[in-house]
């Protein structure tokens, strides 16, 4: 590929579009990143990407502050308590955690942005099977979207189309980790905690720090990051 | 239909969503109504749908900030000048007032506030043919919309379809104007003008002055605003 194609990549600072980023570095696209502010309990996850985005080189890096708590809906935007100790691997119902039309929206920015600097290729981190319960992560969606971005817009409807690149949509966890350690991906710079502890550790026991250990785990290596022992202790 | 299904209709404050908020009432949905403060270079629209919403006893009128400044790329969120006097009947081309992704970063939040409420109908005015240079006022994205909003959402992959509802697709502007006089809209509450003066008079110039005055010249009707009558004497 050419150097000098550019991508857009949505980059919330975890560890799934970290993956992404150093996916589509390798892949050799002009890095441009997308990180939303939107109304989390905490901003740690804007910081993570900040970082990550610095470390990769991109070249834009644009941060939108977007309000989805003005819907409510989701434990991850309104005063919902965050599960601890859900059945990830075997409850498919779709999570409390999921956002309404999130990915929609975040995938609308990125093409908004993609349309300005006539980026072609949008990257994501979606992952079908650790989030099975979210409908805005499967392949089918992502098909959807990205015949509906060819239409919706001047660059798609002039010349060649837009592509919405997920390159971890097939993978586990543990694949996903993985990949980005041989493409030496430092996960100490990600953040997954949906709920973490003033003091920034990850609490261990939501459906995010659950599916990142046992990805950690399946893959044989370390998870770099501090989590709080003391609650994983009492209650596991 | 039944008087109890609601529907979450785009109100921008302008002609046509203002007629589309009044077909929505017509068809026996409750109205719940969505504007956007997107970094335009004024709020009248925002009043305007507020006044517009209150009239149509609007049960849930949500306000979302967003900053589609942030990434540039047209007259009415950046620093370029808004063009007067254009042809706007026979100049083909995607016009410079044209916002990547507008419609579909619109929709993308209707379709929040829609799964949040249950809706499975969103309204938006869109129009093929007095904006043909607008990728995404074109009837086949807003069926490439529905499809994707149909598998991106809890709600519609459960149960019913989710309906992109588009009442003013195939109407010229003296349609849709004759359309709202036969449902009693008053035009006077609504605003179109993409650079109205200090006083909040239109330009009578801009693409959609424009269009407006065509329409209620072919509707045979007066436009109840104000416009700057000095400039437009000057010019033209």
């Amino acid at each position: 590929m050419s150097s000098k194609r550019p991508a857009v990549i949505l980059l919330s600072g975890g560890l799934d579009s970290t993956t992404v980023l150093a996916v589509a570095q390798r892949d050799g696209f002009d890095l441009n990143a997308l990180s939303f502010n939107y109304g989390q309990r905490h901003d740690r996850e804007v910081d993570a990407a900040r970082i990550i985005a610095r470390h990769y080189g991109v070249i834009r890096h644009e941060i939108a502050t977007i309000d989805l708590r003005m819907f409510g809906g989701s434990a991850l935007t309104s005063d919902i308590d965050v599960p601890k100790g859900r059945d990830v691997k075997h409850d498919a119902r779709v999570p409390i955690t999921y956002v309404p039309a999130r990915n929609t929206i975040f995938l609308s920015y990125a093409l908004a942005f993609a349309e300005v600097i006539a980026a072609r290729d949008i990257f994501i981190g979606v992952n079908a099977l650790d989030f099975s319960g979210y409908p805005d992560c499967r392949p089918e969606y992502i098909r959807a979207f990205e015949n509906m971005a060819n239409l919706a817009t001047r660059l798609g409807t002039e010349g060649a189309p837009i592509h919405i690149r997920t390159p971890l949509i097939d993978l586990s966890k543990a694949d996903i980790i993985a990949l980005g350690r041989s493409l030496d991906v430092d996960y100490s710079m990600t953040t997954s905690c949906y709920d973490p502890a003033e003091s920034g550790d990850a609490c261990g026991e939501c459906d995010a720090c659950q599916l990142r250990l046992a990805g950690f785990s399946g893959a044989g290596v370390a998870d770099p990051i501090a989590y709080v022992k003391s609650r994983r202790t009492a209650t596991s």
